[in-house]
């Protein structure tokens, strides 16, 4: 086990009605003035934002609106988001949603306490020392944003699309109703399962060795997650299968899953330069390019994959053959993700991609030559380029 | 799945070396003064109490001692450390050693801000509002005070034993380094063993339906803690059996494990007595006890034993027969405490109880017929002195 760090100082309120208890925390938390911050229709439709109003102004907390997110959150609101905290004197940042609002939020309160350009994080080329609290309502499970350190932004002028990672954006308090994501359209539903399995197989996959309780705990998550996954897409208002997701999605990217091991997120990183070009949903961009990915990298270590297949896909072990048994592990989550009606491939996305858009799509994820990503296996831009190839 | 509140705000700094940061973490606080509180000679003679003493000084903190602490920590300690913080105007409390040393620093910590007895909160005469910060350096894997909100302390007058729980005693940031657990009599490390599964299996021996994912967290740490148990006693110095087990004893008892469902607690309330009036070790106390509680309340729902039998023990499941595949599971967990030289009788502590000895026992565990203990059986003061019995 490697030495590591493990702080998730956000509290969960978990269950049936607990948004009610949103205006309460806030007030808790010494704070007067939020923004509340979300995306289009669905939460004004729902009466949600109705009702969260209502819970800040019995609880004498002003707040100010801001509304307008969409997937792949774009700079351009979180500069807006900024300038309006700044000039109001917001003391609190609010979002109601799923990732990409938390996720915006997140960067509206990095910015809100900074003089310079609030992408200058996102581009490393400044660490944030401050932050305004945020504490969040959560209506999708996927993204684990409401309890992770993480925020991921699309800069609009060369659909850059870059995350950063720090404390400081660990929510103060994160309300997670399962009843919330009942109305979720299938398809955001199915990205959530994948997003949420992947935040634990970036950290599963590792050469650590000698990682025993985590890999234990990330198997039962993702076991959780594949029995699970198929009950909400074919009864999306049963609240246990609901509620399972939702906190599986919260465990598998607080640092839980991660705690003594190396990491990997190659998929994630590769992910974010489709997702930056093709605005593709996240999940299923990351479903589309995982089992290419999966397939390049296993022979550095056949038998990770094949206790990935036997322990969380329930693969009979071929004892005599360990490659057999992990590349069947890979085989059937691509069944999986295909079952919930996932793509496996970038076609599957209704993309063709064209070998310059390989070519761009390697360039810039390896920031143009400047990095290579991978924990489990190294890649530079000829493997970054190879794996889109793989999974065009 | 039940509604639920998940607060962990304990910064866990894991691994080799991580001690030397302790001036810097308290620092960080924004604390001056320190309480050092310790247990007896072993952290002296190790050598462990100069490094810290160095990393407290090199960041410029102040510091006074107050060692002593013994098992089953005793109130007269903590009114001494109460007097020595509000005199000395101390602001940080940070006990070096085991769950007795943090569950005194605890202590110490709400007495030094309360005008009224602090004992008042252990005897529910009072809510405490406000404690000094504690952070942790953990010699000793057991307890999970490093991330827990309670503290259990022991009474002389009446040698009464009681536990209280509140999140402001939650430690600042506790560090975790196994090889401090290296020199641990094997006592020590067994009784430790004991304490890490009960505070699971307390919680995993409920009535809740849908508690599927923490079910399965629950089982994977069991797993993982019933694997290294074995190997911290025949090895002591190895540093990832040794890791193994502090990680899991932190995320035993940190609320992770009993997240949305009911919980029991019946066998700790058992042994407190036994400990109080006794002084046997609190995880000797534990597994002495936890057999009969099992036998006693099985039948109340024969199948989560014999989920926990297959679960957990690795015992074959008799689909014929749920409750002899439950009883077969008790049996197993008894055999693994006898392994590791723990008790699974009083008899085995060297206590020959007597019959108002028992009577005793229960009439104070049931606090003078004022309460019934237990979630998944309630159990009144006849059931208390039945178990007792059972257990003699």
């Amino acid at each position: 086990m490697k030495n590591f760090t493990y702080y998730t100082p956000s509290k969960i309120v978990f269950g049936k009605d607990t948004e009610e208890q949103v205006g309460q925390l806030v007030k808790d938390s010494g704070a007067t003035k939020v923004l509340l911050h979300y995306g289009g229709e669905s939460a004004k439709r729902s009466g949600l934002l109705e009702r969260v109003k209502d819970s800040l102004s019995a609880a004498g907390i002003e707040f100010l609106e801001l509304g307008g997110v969409v997937p792949n959150p774009r700079m351009s609101l979180a500069y807006e988001g900024i300038e309006l905290c700044k000039k109001e004197e917001v003391d609190f940042i609010l979002p109601v949603g799923g990732g990409s609002v938390i996720d915006s939020a997140k960067c509206i309160a990095y910015g809100a306490v900074y003089d310079g350009d609030v992408w200058d994080f996102y581009s490393r080329k400044a660490t944030a020392v401050d932050a305004l609290p945020v504490g969040t309502i959560l209506t999708l499970a996927a993204t684990g944003s409401e309890m992770s350190d993480s925020s991921v932004m699309t800069l609009e002028e060369g659909w850059l699309k870059r995350g950063y990672n720090n404390d400081l954006s660990r929510p103060l308090f994160s309300i997670l109703n399962p009843e919330l994501t009942y109305t979720l359209p299938e398809y955001q539903t199915a990205c959530g399962v994948v997003d949420i399995m992947m935040h634990t197989m970036e950290r599963y996959f590792n050469h650590t060795s000698d990682s025993q309780l985590t890999d234990a705990i990330s198997e039962a998550l993702l076991r959780t997650v594949l029995d699970f996954g198929p009950v909400v897409m074919a009864d999306p208002k049963n609240y246990n299968a609901r509620a399972q997701i939702m906190w599986a999605g919260c465990l598998s990217h607080n640092g839980l899953t991660g705690a003594g091991v190396d990491t990997d997120w190659s998929t994630h990183q590769l992910e974010h330069e489709l997702g930056g070009l093709f605005d593709v949903a996240h999940g299923a961009g990351l479903s589309a390019v995982w089992g290419s990915w999966a397939r390049y990298v296993y022979t550095e270590d056949p038998r990770r994959f094949a206790q990935f297949a036997v322990n969380v896909m329930g693969v009979s072990n071929d004892f005599r053959n360990e490659e057999a048994t992990a590349l069947a592990g890979i085989s059937k989550l691509e069944e999986f993700f295909q079952s919930i009606n996932m793509p496996i491939s970038i076609s599957d996305l209704g993309i063709e991609l064209s070998d310059a858009e390989i070519d761009e799509l390697a360039y810039k994820c390896c920031f143009m030559g400047k990095r290579t990503i991978g924990g489990f296996k190294k890649l530079d831009q000829d493997d970054m380029a190879e794996i889109f190839r793989m999974a065009r």
